[in-house]
């Protein structure tokens, strides 16, 4: 038979969104090219007690997050993502790296690759949609991207979505994982408890993972939810200290548990998140760490965050007017609390109160600039109850 | 006269895949966005010779392979392609990057940069369509990508192909080669001996390349035919460990020589090729290092794979039915025996037989599972005779 | 209100360039992908003092530059481009990163991001555009790719153009900058001082920059205008020699100063720009250091540079017939003289005097050959007066 699919060796190669020779399934494969990036600069008040906890935090500019990726489907009932970050240390990081099989019987949509695993609303929020810079500290308990086989639906008329996984943990930069052990349970139910038109909505969620690290330790940590990172693949210093750090915690097993409650009333969005990270140390007793945070913003032009019913998390907020047509875009203001407690029996990790104000200016749909002030009340162990203020400016385009 | 190709500095930019201005040759430069990805998982059970030999293996899991790339053409006769693996070491890793000028005189396609040069069926077989998990070990022995010129054309009315290029070598993960030595020459012809329509199908193939690499020595070294990488770009330590492996040998050149033998009756397509590498050591006696491989596949599902008359190699199999249609996609079951002998004279870099068994699923044209079981039986000078088995699945998606 | 920009976990993902849902502005986002290659092979003649004064140069090819970009808009008034080079050190490194804000009212365009700060007629021409391999050795002066906020538009008709920038400096790779200093400022004024149809064309240009590193030190130096690296994210050896190297000078701030005169008779076009880089040295004098290049090209083919009105910078040459139609596309030739003297008081970077005699052949508007021969004549405090002889040819296509 004449070749169809060559390799792109031998001349003309065939294009991968136009190909439709007799024979093939017409309009298959489909490509779309998405990208986004995030550039910020963050500058640090900290008084005597901080710098004596995390040291002297320097003024810092960079991308936090540039990424290319490329979606599809390559059958009617699959679909594919091969994204990846050019920002992160490990340059470029492995994201959402997976393949879909749509409407299978029972299971629903099934994958195979590494994806977020279901655990959090915060988590499963598309980085471009977050209400601030950063996920709240809760972020260190979460499984997060694994590479796994997982299924995941909507259910009762996407009042409902559910989800489970099954991967490696944990798995590196790019997506690997090695050692005889290494395997992790994730699973994600939410509901609408409630719905009046546009009027008012109730979201609950429950979160569960069971994990078993091939390196047979865990660690928690967290900064005081601003991220930039310069160090290299093997780990170097990231620029912003760790506010909180547990240190390694030899342990075979740990179970995290996590509640969701969330709705919108009116224009305001709300949405808290209440987790629990339960280790089984070796040499040492069980521990128990809490994390905590609230969180609610209200766009002073009118606009809502929509509700995505397939995945159970809130959108973003796109303007009524764009800016340079005579308007300014949309503006939002938000609020967030969050605590976290790293200290349990002989692991001093620290506690962490963090206070954020967030201004957010939509110019369109896809072009943001986003300010955060952030007042983090740490208390170190070593030093004591300290004091850090952060001013920090985002601009994101995504596409 | 004014900007019709300005830097992307100032404005709006222009689109590679729409602008047609007065002058311009229309519809010029096309770019289709290409890519893939292999995620495996890999078991393996090692009797005690196999452990002293090669030391434990740990169960894996990993990107293979994830790759994007853009091609297409800048005039009617001059193509392109920019393809980079995210997956390996030294990532990204150059793959095929090159501009081919097409229907030169004489010369047929004249190509310019980096890809696989001409050697071995095995090695000109797109990764997308290998019937197993990896080539066979004979791989060590090819050219595979280096940065050179070279040209290619069909004759016969494509009954026949050839191919002939001159390259620096050995090219590092970047395309790069740097010493005032480091040069190679290599060359393929192919033919097709008999073609009974779709009945049978008969192809034979000769090799040849003159090897000079500016490091003055030459490594031959395999796994069992199973790869995963986790190492940094200096070359660190590989997961799986190679099986086989002759240390450096110095040398100014070798001569690689290789046959290929292949056919298709009826459903069963067959592949085998037969490789010498002879090195001119220096401070020893010459050296002659074989390897051998022999594989066939059949549907059992019906379809067939194609025969790509550009490239002499077989292409992928496309299944009469999609999964998620009422049908399972098509299902194929393939054989590997495989040879490489690296002991001669003074070096002793061990004998390795291979046994795969394979079964692939292909649910659509671009989106399959492999399954292997590989035997591996393997002589060490040091340790002996050893059995490692491997049991491997694979899933891909290509675009 | 329903999901119309979920995250890509949920079942299958809109298209980046098709999606268009009531109440979405139609036909945004919009994204081209574009990118380009340089594969080069450089061969070197050193006299005995060109060797010892720095070291055996070796024979190299490589992949000088290897580039994909996604670049569109994302509302009328919006656009963006996301760039990565795969082949410089520190891979994949931050090129242009950028979302510029169009028809602002007084300042015109407003950027944000990474990109080529406003300094040099040399620096803001496109590299897919430049008359030689290289950019001249004034280079080592210009704050090139870093990463702030601008504004630049056109004036008096396009006659002329400016721009101004505040940016942190310097910034590594990956477009960060770390510390609490670290700034710098850069503006360019250039105009049309004639313009008589085709025939003839004068511009002159003024550029400024005011750079206060946050390293509190500067380093200027430079390659005979060739360009090979090979080394590691972590500053490792380049295998082109800096033939000029001030070593690291301390110091709070420096300025730089630059005049560019170009134009256009008949068909040759002229090119050159003299540069100070004033420095204000921390326990020493303070160091100015000079640096001047003229340049001519003219296309035996009868073809003529666009000149970018927007950019105030010479386009590429577009072939009358590209080859494979007949024709032989375009040849055009170029002569460069450049000076650098990085010789100041305490400091002796040393003297470096550059011919460059140009050949480059047009095969279509995209690909195109480049050969240049450099003789490089260095005064190096150390090793006296030396030459060099470099033979060079470049392969570059782009899209």
């Amino acid at each position: 038979p004449p070749c169809v699919d060559c390799a792109p060796t031998g001349g003309s190669v065939l294009s991968g969104t136009t190909l439709a020779l007799p024979g093939m399934e017409s309009g298959y494969p489909t490509v779309s090219v998405k990208g986004l990036f995030q550039v910020e600069s963050a500058w640090f008040g900290q008084d005597a007690a901080s710098t004596a906890a995390v040291g002297d935090i320097p003024d810092s500019t960079d991308f936090r997050r540039a990424r290319l990726a490329a979606t599809g489907h390559v059958a009617e009932n699959v679909n594919y993502m091969i994204e990846f970050d050019f920002g992160f240390p490990g340059r470029p990081t492995f994201m959402d790296v997976y393949a879909t099989v749509e409407d299978v019987s029972v299971l629903g949509n099934v994958r195979v690759g590494q994806w977020r695993q279901p655990f959090s609303m915060d988590a499963l929020t598309s980085v471009k949609e977050l209400m601030f810079l950063e996920r709240s500290t809760a972020f260190t308990f979460f499984p997060f991207r694994q590479t796994g086989i997982g299924a995941f639906d909507t259910a009762f008329d996407e009042q409902a979505t559910w989800a489970v996984s099954a991967f490696r943990y944990p798995v590196d930069q790019f997506g690997g994982s090695f050692g005889d052990s290494g395997y992790g349970l994730s699973t994600r139910l939410t509901g609408l408890l409630l719905e009046e038109g546009d009027d008012a909505l109730v979201h609950a969620g429950f979160n569960f993972a069971h994990l078993q690290p091939s390196t047979h330790r865990f660690r928690f940590r967290s900064t005081p939810e601003i991220g930039f990172t310069a160090g290299d693949i093997n780990g170097g210093p990231t620029v912003i200290p760790f506010f909180v750090d547990t240190g390694n915690i030899p342990a075979q097993s740990a179970q995290m548990l996590g509640t969701e409650l969330a709705g919108q009333v009116g224009g305001v969005t709300l949405q808290s998140e209440l987790m629990y990270a339960m280790v089984n140390q070796e040499g040492g007793p069980s521990l128990a760490f809490p994390a905590i945070y609230a969180q609610a913003s209200y766009a002073l032009t009118g606009e809502r965050r929509s509700y995505n019913r397939k995945q159970g998390v809130f959108g973003r907020i796109v303007p009524h007017h764009n800016f340079g047509t005579g308007y300014s875009g949309a503006w939002e203001v938000a609020a967030r609390w969050s605590w976290i407690n790293l200290n349990d029996a002989n692991i001093q990790g620290g506690e962490l109160t963090d206070l954020t104000l967030g201004l957010n200016w939509y110019l369109n749909r896809y072009f943001k600039a986003q300010f955060n002030y952030i007042h983090a009340i740490l208390s170190s162990p070593g030093a004591g109850d300290s004091g850090t203020d952060i001013l920090a400016v985002r601009a994101q385009i995504d596409f």
